[in-house]
């Protein structure tokens, strides 16, 4: 028997199976946590990924915002043929509280001393 | 004019060089992420690589430690033929609040969740 699988319903974890290793890795990434950073402004938005001006090729964005949503970071729906993303704020805070603020502002205070150098 | 290099001074990102996301990436893996949880619980002290029960080889223990001092997580200085560690806590607190008590909370966190299941 073939199992048919939908193309259009991409694969997350549970909340239960989200890893901190790979929470770490995901935004170890410059232009990731620059993505997040910017989810993160708009908290519970949906953003598809062409609304990121991000300095890498299409195909360069398609893999980090596939290892955003492998990891558990972000949500990615369909919405007709665009991928629409959102932070998964909720499942992070309650799994690992106070870790995404913390990384968020530590990101905050490093651009402010590049910006001052 | 060639410069002798001392093959006993370990180098060391300054204070102001240090990145988040080297950081993050340091912190993303679970060997080394074990390893400055065991750091955390002796602040101050000095760890010979040697003291951590890994379940990696003693060249891949090596790399873990190089990351580790590379990015700024942690300080190593030869004592004699011994590398000794120290966690570079006031380093990350001042430069990234919070950040470092986030991470190993989250450990401990998950930690607890694996060994509930």
């Amino acid at each position: 028997m073939t199992t048919a699988t939908n193309p259009r319903v991409l694969e997350h974890p549970e909340r239960t199976d989200i890893r901190l290793a790979g929470v770490l890795h995901a935004l170890s990434d410059p232009v990731r946590l620059t993505i997040v950073r910017e989810m993160a402004l708009g908290e519970g938005d949906d953003f598809a990924c062409s609304y990121f001006d991000l300095p890498v090729t299409k195909s360069t964005t398609t893999h980090h915002f596939r290892v955003l949503r492998e990891s558990g970071v972000v949500r990615q729906l369909y919405s007709g043929t665009t991928k629409l993303n959102r932070l998964r704020r909720d499942d992070l805070d309650t799994l690992f509280p106070g870790l995404l603020d913390s990384v968020l502002s530590a990101a905050t205070a490093e651009t402010a001393r590049d910006t001052a150098r």
